[in-house]
């Protein structure tokens, strides 16, 4: 089977058709900084967001909602509980969830935690290029929750994960790469703005949770499906909302208006490019 | 005395007109998703917001609060300690309290610990009809934090609530219902953009108090016209916010721009209908 | 050397061209209500944020970042933890720090906690004039976070802290004060909008650590031209988003677009008025 085969990957519109139609519940187990952002990226996008990640709930939780997102930015000694609570609960239940490892290779106490996670087989994978190759195990650059690398310098190492895990690993950067088992999917254009507004990228694992959710297929199909719709998705959006924005300020609701405002059709005219079988 | 009667029942601009000049003092101890929303909403309605949520702060605050919310999305450990410490000090010290059971129903931890919190004696509840039911004891349909269920189907457990703790029922929805031993006073109109923006329902859980605060008379006088007028005001703020908003993004800030700008006159126009004596 | 000695401060404006020149990371602990818009300010000023909280992570941060705020809006048991941690370490490695103390004076256990880390010699504090009252152990009438003295009441609250600790204290109000040891600066205009909005002085005190750490020179000299510098830009950005505000709402966008619009020659129009070994 071919990525480029018409058969393979869903159309990102029809995922996106399929979102707005099932609004899947996705639980967010995210960071302070961010979560407010996300709900209202989740609500823009049709999701249903449900934000528990309270030890003796997230577990709960996790078993009966659509997909779940285990964001590292802030990880308290209660949120890690819960994290490992809802990851496992998702594992054991089918429910698909993303890891994003926000920061990992710049602090030592989530990277380590990180590892644990990846153990519970995530779907999904979404990071920029620093935090993909240091949860590969590769020496890194990023500063914080900067990246400092390029996507392309990160492809062996998303490609390791996916060997690894089974999960398909999402890069973000100028151009993303959705990375699989059969090969790469890059997603252009966007803005640069979207950089320049905090949950800018925790956002995007969330809708990346929401569109596994609705996609098609299993496996490597279902995971590239639904993370080339979300990546395309966020594309589109934040091209429309760059245009009439003064800033960060005007950007940010713009986005979550264009979120809202999107449609499938839109979609189609997003650069996807599919490179079968050459990740690198 | 009948909820007709002229003197009974505040007029809602006359409640607000009393939050603008005595700016209340409320003290919130919420969810980390809608937390900076919340206080927004306070600062832009004319109240002071407090947001001490920390054991062996929030009892000290409780005590010289005008009001307290406490909100139940995200009820980390500390922070149901928190609770339990402001509810039982705000009891103590006569500081009125609004109890509103995000997700009770769906979670269960969140549903025996708020049935510990009824002990304590809210002079508001304020949820959707799903989170109403559930806290009465009857079996909703919610998931996670949206309402399934229509507000009419949650009077009968309103009342129950109403005879159980004494205090007033406000279930939001798309006719709200705000529920006394007396009777029943609906609030119409609004914008359903409200329900697509994370906070829409949690910040009005906190301008019910900053209402209560300012609201005149004792008891169930006091419990409705608070409630009646937060209500008031925020039918008439989304239906001022929808008319130039793009989507939920642009809808967020005109929707607090609005919340300051609403004057008590424009209270004056809000579809309330009184249903004395007759709940159902 | 004098305040007024052009050789000692630095311009405003080539403080802030130095933090979009050379992006400081700034590391902050600060409270859940007021995160994602710090993190957007700091964004919006050309400064890199990373939120990092977590005890066993707040150090490592801590050593390579280019400065640290510690705010203490909602000091939960975990993040008192990361504070002093972060604190030492930033005392230990020479990385600058800015302590807000929100709310001290009106809440206890935030009070003593503050009196610990005045230890750990931050390099500016910046609060309003009720907290930095209490800070300094007078009698103040803060209510909540509410400021209710004015500027000119804190000076010599301000004086014995400055002397205390070695920090520069900046006094937010009306007319802003800078307190050094050698005098204090006055830095004027701004908009009463920014009240309104919630995180509009905390994000104030994140600015003033990426301020702190792109100004030139040592000890109160760089204390000043930091502080100075943030404060200008505050009320610059303040005064512009003012213009097309309708409301708060509207107001915080247009804040942040100003914050990322605003140039340094736009500060040389900012009222700042030296006032040297004059304090009152």
């Amino acid at each position: 089977m071919s990525l480029m085969s018409d058969a393979y990957l869903w159309e990102p519109g029809v995922v996106l058709a399929e979102v707005r139609r099932s609004a899947p519940l996705v639980q967010c187990v995210t960071n302070a900084v961010v979560t407010n952002f996300t709900a209202n990226a989740l609500l823009a996008v049709g999701a249903a967001p449900v934000m528990a990640d309270v030890p003796g709930e997230a577990a709960e939780c996790a078993r009966v909602a659509s997909a779940l997102l285990v964001n590292l930015g802030t990880p308290h000694g209660e949120q890690r509980k819960a994290m490992r609570e809802a990851a496992e609960a998702a594992s054991a239940a089918g429910t698909p969830w993303v890891l994003d490892p926000v920061g990992v290779g710049a602090l030592s106490l989530r990277s380590a935690f990180a590892q644990e996670l990846l153990e519970l087989r995530p779907a999904v994978i979404r990071g920029n290029a620093s935090e993909v190759r240091a949860l590969a195990g590769e020496r890194a650059s990023g500063r914080g929750v900067d990246a400092a690398d390029e996507v392309s310098t990160a492809l062996v190492a998303a490609e390791a994960l996916v060997e690894r895990t089974g999960a398909t690993v999402a890069i973000s950067g100028e151009v993303d790469a959705i990375v699989g088992a059969s090969g790469t999917v890059r997603v252009g254009g966007g803005s640069a703005l979207l950089t320049r507004v905090t949950g800018g990228g925790c956002s995007l694992g969330a809708v990346d949770a929401a569109h596994h959710a609705a996609a098609g297929g299993e496996g490597e199909r279902r995971g590239l499906s639904g993370a080339v719709a979300a990546h395309a998705l966020y594309a589109t959006a934040s091209e429309r909302a760059a245009l009439g924005a003064e800033g960060p300020g005007s950007f940010a609701w713009r986005f979550l208006d264009a979120l809202a405002a999107v449609g499938p059709a839109d979609l189609a005219a997003c650069a996807v490019e599919i490179a079968p079988g050459a990740a690198a």
